[in-house]
């Protein structure tokens, strides 16, 4: 895309970001197309980037040339900085009179410490603002060709985190009332703990044949998709060498991809999709 | 924001749109600063724009000047255009060699329709493109200084509509496994069937102390927050006059509120947030 704008209609006007000031930031999954204009907004004006794990180089790249850069990335079980210290970190810069940009993959605010960091700048008086992102799950499974929901499948769906920042399952998770109430359920950070969170949901009442699918490396080039089952996705996860990040769809959405990966030769998709649309009593229009 | 770069990194490389196909695109919740990078170049591409009525005039306003613009919006229990035609019109726009630009409020696939007007193109061979967007529980949510998880809270959030298009509470809701599996509940279109999920989920278990802020116009800059339980929200939205469109959040995050309302003066936040990080065994580093 083209930054120049002959004839075309202006860019929105952007709030102000004020020195000494903290922006909270979602880069979305990775493809640097997911951006904001907010976000491409605080690349393009701060001060120092203090950046997390799961931020692509092509959106760091936007960041304007003058911009310090600072690596503060937790991965599970990897040792890595501190959270006190990443906090500590965002005040001292701030209170040094720099605008400060917090930039993390997905959402800030979605299993991403986001409000736990702007906690820590509110009892410290330094300003801040939240800027929701693309989290991982809206945009993996875009690309991937699944619908969160269908009305003909559910009207719910619930995000749950695979593991805490030590490697364990969550342990407050109620496996019985997730099998139960959620038609579709989307772990995020799921691959370290997929055989114990597939037998926890089998043994609370999901069919082993209920439709899975993995998605690495969501909306990057290297974006891999395993659709597997229930039962069989630990064991084909681990042969199919499918790596972290890793986003794991559970629920009848799943099979929708037949018809909706829109990678795929459109010839492929067309009979899937007249099935689904018969099967839901409509005609296709075609 | 200014358009021209000079000095700044170049924006990156867009895929192309080619004419003849539908690009599915979400716009965001309102405020155009949330706008995706994708979605501007969409807009800045399009031969016609088809969109819906939680499109903001803000976001319209990007298109270039020569695109056509269709309104083919619904909203619940008013007259607008029957889903079927909608998707025959997407067909015979592409079909007449147009780069149709389908834009959705918030996210396409979530409660959006997305998915359902994907498989209507690709049963008639009309390529596309699934473009996710910020979904309003996303924009809402961080807009009003409320984290969507926080590791001492909950370690998963559960979205559901709260109703269908023709109005009724979606049937297929079960709402003890909802009370019970879900810490962090985010109701879409919630506002005309509130009272009856609010009795729904108290006949659950879910205590009526519990915390629930509706947030309505999410980043607009009409956008309104009230604050109240789950026993008393119906009758408070009520009497304050809340407007659609609204979601409705009930769970322990809402209370974060008062340390993270990142819009009120930075002093009011500061002993909040203070206390929020003492009952967590964390001391504010000041």
């Amino acid at each position: 895309m083209s930054d120049g704008a002959a004839g075309l209609p202006p860019l929105p006007e952007m709030p102000a970001f004020e020195a000494g000031s903290v922006w909270l930031v979602g880069a979305g999954p990775g493809d640097p197309g997911l951006l904001s204009l907010l976000a491409l907004h605080a690349l393009r004006a701060a001060d120092i980037v203090v950046f997390d794990a799961l931020v692509s180089e092509e959106v760091l790249a936007l960041a304007r040339p003058e911009a310090a850069r600072e690596y503060a990335g937790k991965r599970g079980g990897k040792p890595s900085p501190r959270q006190p210290d990443i906090t500590k970190q965002l005040i001292a810069h701030a209170q040094s009179g720099r605008r400060v940009l917090r930039l993390k993959g997905g959402d800030p605010c979605l299993f991403g410490r986001g409000g736990e960091e702007a906690l820590a700048l509110a009892a410290a008086e330094v300003p801040f603002r939240l800027v929701p992102g693309i989290t991982a799950a809206l945009g993996g499974l875009a690309y991937a060709g699944i619908p969160m929901t269908d009305r003909t499948i559910n009207s719910s769906v619930t995000f749950i985190t695979g593991h805490k920042v030590g490697g364990e399952v969550p342990d407050a998770i109620d496996w019985a009332a997730l099998a139960a109430g959620a038609p579709v359920l989307i772990v995020y950070m799921a691959l370290h703990n997929l055989p114990l969170i597939a037998a926890k949901l089998t043994a609370a009442g999901l069919a082993p044949e209920t439709p899975v699918a993995l998605i690495s490396k969501a909306t990057t080039p290297a974006q891999r998709v395993l659709e597997s089952t229930l039962g069989a996705c630990a064991d084909e996860a681990d042969a199919a060498g499918i790596e972290a990040p890793c986003i794991v769809v559970i629920g009848e959405v799943v099979r929708l991809r037949q018809a909706l990966d829109w990678t795929a030769p459109r010839e492929a998709r067309a009979a899937a999709a007249a099935r689904a649309l018969a099967a839901r009593g409509q005609r296709a229009a075609s």
